[in-house]
């Protein structure tokens, strides 16, 4: 049997897990637990994308032959510099007998593990990518294992949209976990108007929340967030200022939040989600901005009795809870249309 | 009213929380809900001491004045460049009649948040410190504000002893709290035999753990973790290598930890404390070494359907619930000892 997490296919360093790998095996055959993506196309991490950009002065062949190199080399997509890798679309080509990922050949997929962990080679020399935009099209193959997760995209859905939602599913997931642990609790969700934050949002409604908050920096999308009527309350605050905001908490609901899930991108939201939680409530961290020592030592110096969570992006069946979200709350589907259209 | 987080002490900039301030206010009068302390002993956090000892070629003269200076400049002690502080030792002088603390005149106390957020004025000059070591010697105030955190030096124990207690109380607090909500959990504390270690361990098994597991780095610690006899089980593995890690967890407990706890401050330990991790089981991150962007994406890589929480240093009765864990469980008060006596 295969290891579930793809230790099998690390080629170097020895004994390292496929995300910190500098190599991995792409062989095409499979093992029992694994799964092989004819791939259609890749997303790199816009991080990553930017660097190589930037790396080559805007010149699309030397980005083009780079990205090349590095999976030809690495067995992987993953961005020396940065780092970051992206996701793909793709087909599944075979599953193995043992897979528990419930695909079958014909599926379309969207991999939700990063490309810094899966085994992937490429056959068509990128041919039909100028090398200028983050979206690749490709054709060659990539290894799922046992623990992978990979999303069928949806026929009802616009792939682009499913992609977005896709990009953020553990956001409503974890929410729902946490509010459905307290009776009617007022939710704050920093960034309502984004993303995870609606999704987040419409999660909290559903889970049993008893008032939720959507606090958002500008008038443009608290304009936006009101009119899509998916927080009972809708507040502007700039989440950095930590009395700022559990100012603009306090007075919105009336009280500290029970629950507060921190969805903005910038740093140094820490010590507001923390003031504006109340004693016993739990603050959840998505943003990837967030720092561990800030939030530790702000919490200790609070004198805050408080659960902080680092926000898990994967819990099991997050990908259809987010669907499900889209389907069934236009409002929040809207949000995310719109914010197709504007890219 | 005067702010429970000491907002009005905040000189400048405007509008941010003590611990951000370039400059609070120390004046002795205290507000109805504050406490002052007449000072005894700083003790400058380690980084602090060490930045100001190595600028000063260790001229201790030099390291003094720019104690005072920073203290005298910004109102309280925090190193300018590490950013932090430290604690201090005292006795109370004055109450507030609102004080929460429980606090009165003549109970000596050592504070428990840091010397980042607590005004401070120093009155002997530092004249009793040779400037070499981090422990200071001072005449001088200190107040706390209503939601600060002091803790009585017990009677019965050596102040020595009691502050190294207190320096990791929230550990063993959260600990008994998340072993609590499982039954008979299987706990693992990576870094048992150390401060934070020893009392999680302890911590675990009178909070109703199944099986209590220590995972060690080096022989020495190994034998004496299980010479000490609080873990179940002590293993030998490097924390930072992940696949090393949950193979001896899996080995020494014959499963995936239901719990398992960082106690080692070095970068690196988070994916293997994951995959060491039962699916639905929960990880407390006490390292301060800890990344958030490690901790979420692993998670999310290895498809863990784990819990992760930034190990908060503040619980309600942390403080009484180590002490009474050193008092009633005389092998981890005697592994504190050693460490102090081999200090």
């Amino acid at each position: 049997m295969t290891s579930p997490v793809g230790l099998h296919r690390v080629v170097a360093p020895p004994g390292v897990l496929p995300q910190a790998a500098t190599r991995l095996d792409a062989d095409p055959a499979i093992g029992a637990d694994e799964v092989r993506i004819a791939v259609e196309r890749l997303n790199l991490d816009a991080a990553s994308f930017r660097q190589l950009f930037t790396k080559h002065g805007g010149d699309g062949a030397g980005v083009r032959d780079e990205v090349l190199e590095i999976i030809a080399n690495r067995g992987k997509m993953q961005n020396p510099v940065t780092g970051s890798g992206g996701m793909l679309i793709g087909t599944v080509e075979e599953a193995g007998p043992q897979s528990p990922l419930g695909l079958k050949p014909g599926d379309r997929v969207a991999t939700l593990v990063s490309l810094t962990l899966t085994p992937l080679r490429i056959t068509d020399g990128l041919k039909d990518w100028d090398g200028t935009s983050e979206q690749v099209p490709a054709r060659g193959h990539a290894i799922l294992f046992g623990r992978s997760i990979a999303a069928r995209i949806p026929d009802d859905l616009d792939p682009e949209l499913a992609l977005a939602v896709f990009d953020v599913c553990g956001a409503p997931a974890l929410t729902e976990r946490v509010v459905g642990r307290y009776r009617q609790p007022n939710v704050a969700v920093i960034g309502g108007a984004g993303k995870s934050g609606s999704l987040a949002l419409a999660a909290a409604q559903r889970a049993g929340a008893g008032r939720t908050l959507g606090i958002v920096p500008v008038e443009a999308e608290r304009d936006r967030l009101t009119a899509a009527g998916i927080a009972d309350v809708v507040a502007l605050a700039d989440a950095r200022d930590p009395v700022a905001l559990a100012a603009a908490v306090e007075g919105a609901l009336g009280a500290k939040a029970d629950v507060t899930v921190v969805c903005v991108d910038v740093p140094g939201c820490e010590h507001g989600a923390i003031l504006s939680t109340a004693d016993g409530g739990t603050v959840i961290f998505f943003s990837m901005a967030t720092s561990f020592a800030a939030a530790a030592l702000g919490a200790e110096g609070l004198a805050a009795d408080v659960t902080m969570l680092i926000g898990n992006g994967y819990a099991p069946g997050h990908a259809d809870l987010a669907l499900d979200l889209i389907r069934t709350v236009p409002a929040v589907r809207k949000m995310f249309e719109q914010r197709l259209t504007a890219n």
